[in-house]
């Protein structure tokens, strides 16, 4: 909660939840990456955050953007980016989608397989590409499915592919896991990534950068390690595994670039028990999992969050949203502490929530346009 | 698929997935839970899907709605249900909320505790209330969690309190989990709900109507029982726990109402494996978790999926959502077979897609409106 929040929240005048995000804090984040690791670029991660304040506030500071989709990709241009500045981070893009990011500038993709390759090489001709390898995310509070890269060991034949068929074969990228809290997790995929540079210079091919990914992550109600000790253990891990011969680096930081900047504003709509002699209270919010918590999903994110009542006694409480879905209940498995004071009406603050809240909320979800709707 | 769909999907010229509803089979729909249950109102679950082409159908039928917010009570006035018609199901509500509503003529609301019966009761005096029960969902393919309704044991002392605040203490409700394939599960529910029935006359309250919720199934892989059957399981139910003094009854049906009234049309964005030798292959798709497909979670809900290769050969496919979302995948623990043949480009057509998909797609969903955002 930082002093502008305090006084944007004790003068508005609107009736419903509400997300408020503090610029000052994007920029102070902004500012302890590029002191972190100094010889790298950031690639800010649009996804978690697309207000066309923070886009705008990035650009103007220098930053670089990381795009899941066209819309994205026009959301940064339209904030100041030029499109060298770009990434098309997706692994997985309609073919025409390739050709108008190409349309609009963009020089740089991501893929994970020999088909992704063929669009780019058809659609955007002569860009640069980088191989996502999969990475098994240990110590990740939300780790990553296999979704995304395919093993280190195909990462050669994808890039060797993209070479011969007039792309740049241009480096690897891998992701750690969101909220990473071990400082150590890069070591392994650099390993890899070295791996990837010598078989690729062995076929003739000379790659230049390393995409490390996103994974920083955002105070919650454990403590995090700060940027800078992530920002030293990645150069070590560089340095063991490239050597003298560093390669030019990225970052993809979305989380750990707005996740604290930004807090809820919610309500207690109702506080009950199940039963006369139950242990735990079910209490309400009128925001809930399909409303910007869906980073609750599996209980995984557990946000910190303040009351007025705070340092009163504390009881376990079940924490849901306000839909009629089943499914909207954000804390049940590990309850959650709140006070026994806490009342049917009462105002709580929702801490860490500038991250994968407003975009799961969900108008235009990634960027992507929520599903039309024809009845005939 | 109906002829009419089809002729839609030919003629469409947009690009991107889409939803397309036939309101022809909605009516058929309707006509049969008025024949299975023909002395039961029908409140048809808006938050399926709250086209306003379905809801401007149904009120012609005669339907009535049951809502989950303010929203959603004016989409169904507007469509033309008088609010006699309309009932505010949702056991979670603000009390201004409740004020909103009964300015607008609600008169029938949804309790699980003390504490809401009071604010029904201050700011909606006079009016109906039910209260809802738990109950285990056994035997559903989406069973409940918790969030709505207390043991029975609690429902004589919410409604007397209700009784006791000047409401008219209305009657009983529960839900016996989505997507239920067992047409006995309402026999417990009911036998809870008559013994509540007879503790109230002991207190000097009589109780007119169960409310016997939602549940009935829409065909997705597997065959569900026809509404009749649902039907014929009800009324002995009833008969045998409430004798010759049966109550008013009405049903909630939404997934039941819709769900096969419409399907999506998507297209495969990429085919690809993790390493050279793989078994399974991952399928992207246009659309996923995040753009109307979020019933999949847990891969609860398994739609069939049809392609112009059905007939060719099928190998496991993992299927997944186009977003940079790693949790945006579909079926994965359980692979989906898919034809050999299927390749990027092609459309797929995903059944059973007229419940539960536009609105997670999710602008307003249950009616909410999306999390405002405000950067300072």
């Amino acid at each position: 909660m930082t002093a502008r929040i305090r006084e944007f929240l004790r003068t508005r005048r609107e009736d419903g939840p509400c997300m408020v995000l503090d610029l000052d804090v994007v920029r102070d984040n902004y500012n302890a990456f590029a002191r972190a690791l100094p010889d790298t670029r950031v690639f800010y991660a649009v996804k978690a955050n697309p207000s066309p304040e923070v886009l705008h506030l990035l650009a103007t500071l220098g930053s670089c953007f990381d795009t899941a989709s066209v819309a994205e990709i026009e959301m940064a241009l339209a904030a100041g980016a030029t499109a060298d500045r770009i990434s098309f981070g997706n692994t997985i893009k309609k073919e025409r989608d390739v050709a108008r990011a190409y349309a609009l500038g963009i020089r740089l993709f991501a893929v994970d397989c020999l088909a992704e390759v063929e669009k780019i090489a058809r659609a955007a001709p002569g860009s640069k590409v980088f191989c996502r390898i999969l990475c098994d995310g240990a110590g990740a509070e939300w780790p990553l499915s296999r979704k995304f890269g395919c093993v280190p060991e195909m990462a050669a034949d994808v890039l060797e592919h993209a070479h011969r068929n007039g792309l740049e074969a241009y480096g690897v990228s891998f992701h750690v896991g969101s909220q990473q809290r071990n400082t150590e997790a890069w070591d392994q995929a650099l390993a890899s990534s070295a791996a990837i540079f010598r078989e690729c210079a062995e076929r003739g091919i000379t790659l230049s950068m390393v995409n490390l990914g996103g994974g920083f992550p955002t105070k919650y109600l454990k403590e995090v390690p700060a940027v800078e000790r992530y920002g030293d253990s990645i150069f070590q891990a560089l340095s063991k595994h490239f050597g003298n011969r560093l390669p030019e680096t990225i970052i993809e930081p979305g989380r750990g670039m707005v996740g604290n900047a930004g807090l809820i504003e919610a309500e207690v709509v109702l506080i009950s028990k199940k039963s006369e002699d139950d242990d735990v209270r079910w209490v309400y919010l009128d925001i809930g999992k399909f409303g910007g918590l869906a980073e609750t999903m599996d209980e995984s994110i557990r946000y910190p969050i303040r009351t007025r009542h705070d340092g009163d006694e504390m009881t376990p409480c079940v924490l849901a949203g306000p839909t009629c879905d089943s499914a909207d209940v954000m804390y049940e498995k590990e309850p959650y502490p709140l006070p026994v004071s806490l009342s049917i009406g009462d105002k709580v603050l929702i801490e860490g929530a500038g991250a994968y809240t407003t975009t799961y909320s969900a108008v235009a979800f990634n960027g992507f346009p929520p599903l039309r709707s024809y009845v005939i």
